[in-house]
């Protein structure tokens, strides 16, 4: 059996997850793909931090030419997060035809034009489904089973952090600071919480969703966004009282859906959403995302969007498609 | 641009959904497929019915042969459903070198070995995304985006039918016979209803989906089939007491994942589910699959699975992943 080498940028959650499943499913992975993964090097910023004693030492480097220039390594596993040098390196690596999977919604969302045409230039693949609600297949069903659709509409619970406080919230009737405290002892929250309760990776996200979907780019910057910082407990009982609970909300719709040019609302902010709908049951760490298409109807994806091995799933999802199209 | 024929066996509710989307949805298509699809033949029982003015009369034929034996139809879309003589023309097709794309849960969960072994043989594909949950994206999701996976176990509500049964019976409290009634003037339910009441449809998806998800082919024959018909409108309030639903579930599990043979428990029941599990929130016509990896956790799946532009939705995805592969 043949054997691909590939390589990973960083080892953080995600990284480490990516790898554990390879492990963990590696003989099913091998029958599906006709051969075998091996992971022969990885990118991570300090040489010296302690790891698993399983793992060689020399599969670890800190300089990103052992990877992006070495012409054995097929595909680039980027899953190093934020925009530089992540898109640096994946631009580099589509130049030197080599695959790319990427988990990094802040850099593709900010270079989504640029990533692509670099992509189809070298022809190679640039496949992304972790970068959107981590283990939810969300965007590859919007690119194949649903594809004899035309959308008209994204609402979605698009970050894990801010729907776990405002779940924890809602549940034990706590204040905003209260719960992030908590939070961030879980590792639900990290210690600057600014990106996730503030809507911003939300938005991150939306946009990838709207450039599959609607086929337009609208940058992260240009999405208005507001978070959940200033949500009090008394909004929480008001919104109770209306039989609502308040979710903060990624959300997008194309009503001329006949035009050439159709005219795309976007925001992300925290809404109102009914008891009996189906994002109402999305709670705590939990995402959802919630499409209409104009043959489907409604549907709605619900897991876990992060998390190493969720985020992980969906990573080894897209290499294996990439060795099958290989 | 290339003009692709391809022909329908049956016109009924998903037959004609199906063409609906086709020309409703065409520029899109014709743009991700780089070609024109054309349904040059439909197969019917009667040609004499009376249908839109709008569709030519030399379309349509009783004559299967016009399908199966023409050389210049590549892809066949059977959505004609039952066993017989559905097998037969699918198998027929398949030889004759002719893609495949089916709505037949029946057919496929009865010759799912057959069916697959004959495709393989003749280097041809079958796809059947909307033989289960109509357009929920639940079998490609499993294939692809998914298949990083060892999966554990699957619950779903399976069937639409018995699904708004059940869920009327609990917001108007009232009884099986006279929801029932009601479900059949609205056109959810049959004249006769015994293959979604009793469980057999549900029986025959949960069958497909332990092939894909565990890789072992049980006939639904062999699954523990009850259905909804025994249950009282005492038995839901029982139920409600207790803070759960009674749902009609297709429940699947492995236990022994790393074993070379693994045993697999199925069932398709009516089962209580607690108000605050996500398939608790799954009413009326919609379906749920609610499916666990040992890599992702838990996902849900939730839309409607079936009518004619739901289920056409996955057929049209199906032809058009066809067309991208041809």
């Amino acid at each position: 059996m043949k054997t691909v080498k590939i390589a990973l940028l960083g080892f953080g959650t995600v990284g480490s997850g990516t790898y554990d499943i390879l492990e963990m499913n590696k003989s099913q992975i091998s029958n599906s793909t006709g051969c075998n993964i091996e992971v022969s090097k990885i990118l991570v910023r300090d040489l010296n931090k302690a790891r698993a004693s399983s793992l060689p030492q020399d599969l670890f480097t800190n300089n990103p030419a052992d990877i992006l220039e070495d012409p054995e390594i097929k595909v680039v596993v980027e899953v190093m997060g934020g925009l530089e040098p992540a898109t640096e390196y994946i631009l580099k690596a589509l130049k030197n035809h080599k695959h790319v999977v990427s988990a990094n919604k802040a850099a593709i969302a900010h270079s989504f034009e640029k990533l692509h045409s670099t992509a189809l230039e070298h022809r190679v693949k640039f496949l992304y489904e972790a970068s959107v609600c981590g283990g939810i297949p969300i965007l590859t069903s919007l690119k194949t089973a649903l594809q004899g659709n035309r959308f008209t509409k994204v609402e979605g619970i698009l970050n894990g952090t801010s729907n776990y406080i405002l779940s924890q919230m809602t549940d034990f009737k706590s204040d905003y600071s209260e719960v992030l405290k908590k939070a961030q002892e879980l590792g639900f929250a990290e210690a600057d919480p600014t990106a996730d309760v503030e809507g911003i990776d939300a938005a991150n996200k939306l946009s990838i969703l709207i450039s599959i979907m609607f086929g337009k780019n609208i940058h992260p910057d240009d999405i208005p966004t507001s978070g959940i910082s200033q949500i009090s407990l008394k909004d929480i009982e008001d919104a109770e009282a209306k039989k609502c609970k308040i979710k903060l909300i990624g959300e997008a719709s194309v009503d001329n859906l006949d035009s050439d040019d159709p005219v795309i609302s976007c925001s992300v902010k925290p809404v109102l959403i009914p008891f009996d709908h189906p994002l109402s049951g999305v709670n705590n760490e939990y995402n959802g995302v919630y499409v209409t298409g104009n043959a489907v109807g409604d549907l709605m994806f619900y897991g876990k969007g992060a998390g190493a091995l969720p985020t992980g799933s969906a990573v080894v999802g897209d290499i294996i498609a990439l060795l099958q199209y290989i």
